[in-house]
């Protein structure tokens, strides 16, 4: 029986989803939108070239169950499944039931999801393959003693994260031992009531840290990187602007950790698109695996447009049983790449939800512009799931021209019908430390709290 | 007096006007859309600061009307003018009453419009800069027997021109000396109703031969080429598909070709941006510059793509003052790109316009896909103007993935309401002679004849 793909069910939705049908289309795919009821008028269920409708709105209804999906894909004779990020991305039993199904899941084994997955046991790989993690415990602590017994050799601060957390959920600080004494018992109650595992274990708060990830790429043999993305700009630990490459490692700074990258990624004979994140702290130059995410990200077009290779085709293409033919020394940075999220999220009200319905639309257009969206007008943007309207994605010969076509991309657009965090990033590239590059993944938010005035929506224009 | 831009009137329409407008706004330069009745909605007139009626939607009482856009430079404030292609743009009388009016005219001076204007003038100038021209006639030709002894030297089969002639217009064929006797004064008198005078030169025709221009940029001083583009893809002389850089020269050609343009550039102070169109002779390698277009082209994002250089935003920076500080060892090919001109035009109605209103419109995203276009839904194309809705632009690593992304790109269009020229780019993609770079100027009309039945609607997908 061939493995390739004739037929992929796209099990997601919003721009995600209509960049794997695009990704597919390109490759003479025939594409199949799996779509919650909620979503059965939306871009991708134009664009794909069937609909599945799997459920009602809410996500465990419809995203999250994987029967539907699976009886999605067998109705309509998709043999394989692309889950994009978020909802089962990284579920390890989902791709299972998708391989036992007869089906190809479009990512790595269920087993690579799995180990890297669990933080703990991503570490000890980590280290097996010579990659520096944050100072932590070994593994899992079962009780308070053998945390403050740890905690001695760690250093502190230090934090305490649920092993199966992720995503900046579940995660205590504890500044000393009496603060560890409190927070951990509570860190395990939370990890038990959030992810359905007590499992904690401890870590160095690195003070100042930037998040800097590599974008890697294996078909199981043969692994390659596409290089560094500078994703320090946070709030709530989610990420709001992203660069590439960073503006702070130097070429000795990003051959080491793009190396480290690679060299776990063959350890673990990756297969498909994933990313290691690190904390890279700018005093020591040091940097420290934290976690990888063994699924396509958001902001992987910025990795994309300073190294012309396209991710979701090489995911589809590695899915169906290619191998990458990309070899690391072809691989070059090419000018910097900036991503803004463009959320329905009113920055002036503490950044509340404000799904509503598009009223005017007017995307930007020129050189170095990229704009990623299921957004049309008249669409009317759900309450029910997250709030990423659009990405919108600049590339410059240099990070200044990249700032320069971002302000002026921004200016071009036009988004009415919902209040939208287009302000916040006018804010952020005029700022003399972003454009700076001098940030870490704790300025964004006291920087917003200064500026909660300027972000109040403006008068209408003359 | 300063001669910076403080505001720029926008003295066209389309999808040169908006791409005009963001240029502007890249620059902090604020706009004023000059527009007919006809576009008063339009997406210019949306994007722009400002919005000046310059009279009824038929051009001669709008977009061709001097005194209209100078009435509406001086109501508004603005000291510039962008006149974009077509219109005005090529118009000597019109760029001096710009200047006598105290404005900035965006392009080189009405001397050098006027120079290179006519095209005998031209040629002198291009053979003064040891540029090759086809061979011709020295200059104009009064009467039959003067072309008659010149047609001995030059060769036949020639071509009749007229001087003021252009976009394939006022050009006749002679294979002999019977046929010139024939068209000759036909061709005089086409002229004199034309374009308002007889003057007519002769030059070779060149067989087989491509269309290959090269793209400058200069600041008076100093001039630079941003490579060639291939354009033999045309009907009825009218460009439709073009690529950067061309698929058949020889880096030495490459170098030859683009070194003469901005040697002619030189020679003539060229300040903005321009074209120097050649013939190029695949048989012999052999090239031959037959006109210059003093302005921007429509085309001129494959360039842009190349390059990763903005020319819109160089044409405002140098025609405010600003010296062009591009240095030649700093431009690179990176790449390739092609770009597919969507025209409201039926394709199976032998191109018969088709003006109308955007239903559905869904443009591409993703990886190395740019669009120009000034459509969005529910707008209605007028009538009075040219076809050209949207220009489709593609970037690729090498030929090959440029012409992969076009294929996907034009997939992922959805663009109801009218006719368009998609079907024909389908066709063109998968054409083995396009894909081989095997073609000329006489290619695409007979492969169009041929083709008439593809091109008929295709049945709605299942």
């Amino acid at each position: 029986m061939s493995n390739s793909i004739h037929k992929l069910l796209v099990a997601n939705r919003g721009e995600i989803a209509v960049r794997i049908i695009r990704a597919a289309q390109a490759l003479g795919i025939p594409t199949v939108a799996a779509c919650s009821e909620a979503d059965a008028q939306s871009l991708p269920a134009r664009l794909a070239d069937e609909v599945r409708i799997i459920g009602p709105a809410r996500a465990d209804k419809s995203y999250l169950n994987a029967e539907a999906l699976l009886q999605a894909a067998r109705d309509s004779g998709a043999n394989a499944i692309h889950p994009g990020y978020g909802f089962l991305s990284e579920n390890a039993a989902f791709a299972q039931a998708v391989v036992e199904a007869g089906l190809i899941f479009v990512g790595p084994g269920a087993d690579t999801i799995r180990r890297m997955g669990d933080k703990a046991e991503a570490r000890r790989t980590a280290r097996a393959a010579g990659v520096p993690v944050v100072p932590g415990s070994p593994g899992e602590l079962d009780d308070l003693a053998s945390a403050l017994a740890c905690a001695e050799t760690v250093g502190y601060p230090l934090l305490i994260k649920a092993s199966a957390g992720g995503g900046g959920r579940g995660i205590r600080i504890a500044h000393d031992a009496a603060e560890l004494s409190r927070e951990f018992p509570l860190a395990q109650r939370e990890a038990q009531a959030a992810f359905g595992s007590d499992a904690v274990y401890l870590e160095r708060f690195i003070r100042q840290a930037r998040h800097i990830e590599v974008q890697i790429l294996g078909d199981g043999q043969h692994a390659v990187h596409l290089f560094e993305r500078e994703c320090s700009l946070q709030r709530r630990r989610q990420k709001v602007f992203e660069e590439a490459p960073s503006p702070v490692l130097t070429a000795e700074q990003r051959q080491a950790l793009c190396e480290s990258a690679v060299r776990l990624a063959r350890d673990i004979g990756y297969r498909g698109a994933g990313t290691l994140e690190y904390l890279f702290d700018s005093h020591s130059g040091e940097f420290f695996f934290i976690e990888m995410n063994t699924r396509i990200q958001v902001e992987h077009p910025i990795s994309e447009m300073i190294t012309g290779i396209d991710l979701v085709q090489w995911m589809l293409r590695i899915a169906g049983g290619e191998s990458l033919s990309l070899r690391q020394d072809d691989i070059h940075i090419q000018g910097a790449a900036l991503e803004m999220r463009i959320n329905a999220e009113d920055p002036a009200r503490n950044f509340f939800p404000s799904p509503g319905l598009v009223e005017e639309l007017v995307w930007p257009q020129g050189e170095g512009i990229r704009v990623e969206s299921h957004l049309f007008e008249g669409y009317r943007v759900p309450a029910y799931y997250d709030s990423l309207l659009a990405k919108l994605v600049v590339h410059g010969g240099d990070r200044a021209e990249a700032f320069a076509r971002a302000e002026a991309a921004l200016d071009a657009t036009r988004l009415t019908g919902m209040a939208t965090t287009i302000a916040l990033h006018r804010l952020l590239l005029a700022d003399p430390a972003v454009r700076d590059g001098q940030f870490d993944t704790g300025t964004l938010e006291p920087w917003l709290a200064e500026r909660a005035a300027l972000l109040a929506p403006a008068a209408p224009e003359a």
